[in-house]
């Protein structure tokens, strides 16, 4: 079978394995236990119990904040009282970026208040605000194709408008507006930047999240109007007189602050050394309670870890879940367990990390060796009758996997319905209620069935094997 | 025909006018103009350019506050490029309120930051704010049948959930706790009285409106906090923990002030001085740009007369256009024209406003005398193929004609689709992008419709006959 080409895999796959080969990988009976949890999941509240207690108990918990601190003692006594084997602390140092206040108006021709938040890691405007006229940019090519004498002393205004889909390939296409406005300005003399929102609704609720920063490149504050503010600010432009804004952004880079990266492991039985890695990341934006991004993903790792743990009982192989720290604005965690981890990390048999909201999930894809998909195909058997069909072998899993990835781990990813996703994202709307239970319910069981499966075959997943991004 | 009851032309009415009647009514070449404009009104945009010019140019205009007055003078200067054949500015004194700072937050047991927002006409908070502990209710009963003692020193917090009908009729069911929270809780001993927002949305935008006030029953400063906030307070409240917060609403009462009902008059050929009511209100709450609530109506009235004269020409009656000044916390356009027309009421023939969005119109309904039952059935028959179907003659149309109502006038109401219009009402959230084009536009074709019909009959609609409220 090893002939087979990955792309001849990933169409067949599902036809050329027959049931006495997946008898051979897994026993009938660990099967059956395993279709019966995931069935008895999408019913069970835990993961929306675990969600509820996050956002409700810490809420907002920014990389560096108050709640960061909050999130860091939630998840080490929930891992306790949910019966983890073993519970890890491990610092995560960054440089601490902080929100201050933000404000912004227009002043001419038309005052108006407008609703706008400070980017990630932008620096600060004067205390007292700065003003400066509008110069308009369709998308961030026109910017960076305009003439510096256009900008120079001017405020630069994006109005991009991001596209909804289902699988979220809108986000791809604006976020570049986010992410380079306020240095493309700075370099051709502009004073500040604003984008719109990076998302798909219609509410006066800006979208934050992180613009690139260097120390070494030149910047200029920057911040996010809400979408219906973009489209008042067009709106006004088309009236052909030059427009005026005051905006006052007080965020600023402050010292260094320890964080955590909180790991529940369920231990294995005879390879505990060898770890199926899933979780979510711990930290939030500070405007919302973080919900869909990402309390729903870590109540549902969790859930899914002690489910396996309590029905099925231990499996071959060591279930860790982490609770990554500052992946919104650093990637820290991430970062910083690869550097602590750089002498097993061929231990890491497989990763995937829940951080898309808790929409239906409709796709399972995988970045797996070619030895390795009788397996996969295994577990696409068992997610089928959640409505999950395989997609193909080159995902690329959570933001948080990367620096693993790039080191050789197998992953995996649950691609989940990401509809309305940004309408909230990065934004003070993602709270609670924006959660469906029963959806969540689908997203534990499938979670359940991957982790399960990978956890209980004593083959791995091709570290060092796949193909690397 | 007199000795129909009511009921029976309710329910008889399309049935029992021939043709030959409604020939009498209207001539052919006159119906004919009116269909013919009506037709071509759905792909007109004067009532959606209208309106993004008052929520562009204007934007908030809360009465008394500087909108207030830009208003004004944009509803003179529009009047006038229209080409109304009289433009009129009465003067409206009303005791102005005035929004200050406002922030709420948890502060124990779990520190959160609510989106909150005073309610109009509700006493400040002390500069520094104040800090109490939760006293919950599910509705504004439990609150009235509460024991004192449970409320004395306390902060209350009403969480009732509106309802989302086509009609509206949740909000009539739920706005009683924004009227009379503050009162019953000062009654008790309360500190402060917080509720649910009178929305169906799911935003961090909580939701404003007016309180009952009167100066001689003792109150206590009144915040609406959003729905996820609400959602996020029952949630704590659930964990059995006193949950404290602090709040600072510093608006106020600040001194008299003059603003000005604004009207336009496309004048009647033989009967000038008989007036068929149409209009809006004026004024907005200040948190978004005031575009369902009422812009929407401003455009679409202010248009339906334009397009009236320009393309069928002046008619028998005179159409007066009123921008109604403080709708939102006084009623005060509305008393005080009451007051200065006091002695021609009986030359204000036919009344309609429009005060509930830009949803598409689904009911015609009236309050005529039976006489003029036969002319509401000439102009249902025209109505129809918009979609429209006539209701009853219970009708009570908008807040600003409660007074002419009252003393005798007949009035119409169109009904629009109210299914979102709280999603964003009274919010942040009410900006132009909430309103479709093609349903402002099949708003007009409708207002045009009644305003020409009413306008060009000899009878009248029973002044001082009609069943009063």
């Amino acid at each position: 079978m090893k002939i087979l080409t990955t792309l001849f895999w990933t169409i067949f796959l599902s036809f050329n394995l027959n049931a006495e080969t997946k008898t051979k990988l897994y026993s009938a009976d660990f099967l059956e236990q395993v279709a019966t949890l995931r069935d008895a999941a999408l019913s069970n509240q835990m993961a929306y119990e675990l969600t509820e207690s996050l956002t409700t108990e810490v809420g907002a918990r920014l990389a560096g904040s108050p709640g960061d601190a909050k999130a860091v003692a939630w998840g080490k006594a929930r891992f306790e009282a949910l019966g983890f084997d073993q519970v890890t602390l491990e610092p995560v140092t960054f440089d601490r970026w902080t929100r201050g206040h933000e404000s912004a108006e227009v002043i001419a021709p038309y005052p108006h208040q407008l609703a706008i938040t400070a980017l990630g890691r932008t620096h600060p405007t004067p205390k007292d605000g700065l003003t400066g006229e509008i110069v308009h940019f369709a998308t961030l090519a026109d910017l960076e194709a305009a003439d510096p004498e256009l900008v120079k002393g001017k405020i630069t205004f994006i109005s991009n408008r991001m596209e909804r889909h289902k699988d979220g390939s809108g986000y791809g296409k604006a976020v570049g507006a986010r992410g380079t406005a306020a240095q493309v300005t700075a370099a051709k003399g502009g004073i500040a930047a604003i984008i719109r929102s990076i998302g798909t609704d219609d509410n006066r609720t800006p979208h934050t999240g992180a613009a690139k920063y260097d120390k070494a490149i030149p910047s200029v504050p920057a911040g996010a109007i809400s979408n219906p503010d973009a489209d008042l600010l067009v709106n006004m432009l088309k009236r052909q007189q030059p427009v005026t804004i005051t905006m006052t952004l007080t965020s600023h880079w402050d010292g260094k602050y320890t964080s955590h990266n909180v790991i529940g492991d369920m231990l294995g039985t005879d390879q505990k050394d060898q770890y199926i890695v899933i979780g979510c990341h711990l930290d939030s934006w500070d405007l919302g309670t973080g919900a869909i991004d990402d309390a729903s993903g870590c109540g549902l790792t969790m859930a899914a870890a002690k489910l396996i743990k309590e029905h099925i009982g231990p499996l071959k192989k060591t279930i860790r879940v982490v609770l990554w720290a500052n992946e919104e604005y650093g990637l820290s965690g991430a970062t910083a367990y690869h550097e602590a981890h750089k002498d097993n990390l061929a231990n890491h048999i497989l990763g995937g990390e829940s951080d898309f909201g808790a929409g239906r999930i409709y796709g399972f894809g995988t970045r797996v060796s070619e030895q390795a998909l009788p397996i996969i195909d295994a577990i696409s058997t068992l997610l089928k009758p959640l409505g999950i069909e395989y997609q193909n072998n080159k995902s690329s899993s959570g933001a948080d996997l990367i620096p693993l990835r790039k080191a050789g781990m197998a992953v995996f990813s649950l691609k989940q319905d990401g509809t309305q996703y940004f309408d909230y994202h990065h934004t003070a709307n993602d709270t609670l209620d924006k959660i469906d239970r029963d959806e969540l319910a689908q997203n534990l069981a499938a979670w359940i069935v991957v982790t399960a499966m990978a956890a209980n075959t004593d083959q791995d997943f091709g570290f060092g094997l796949v193909e690397k991004q």
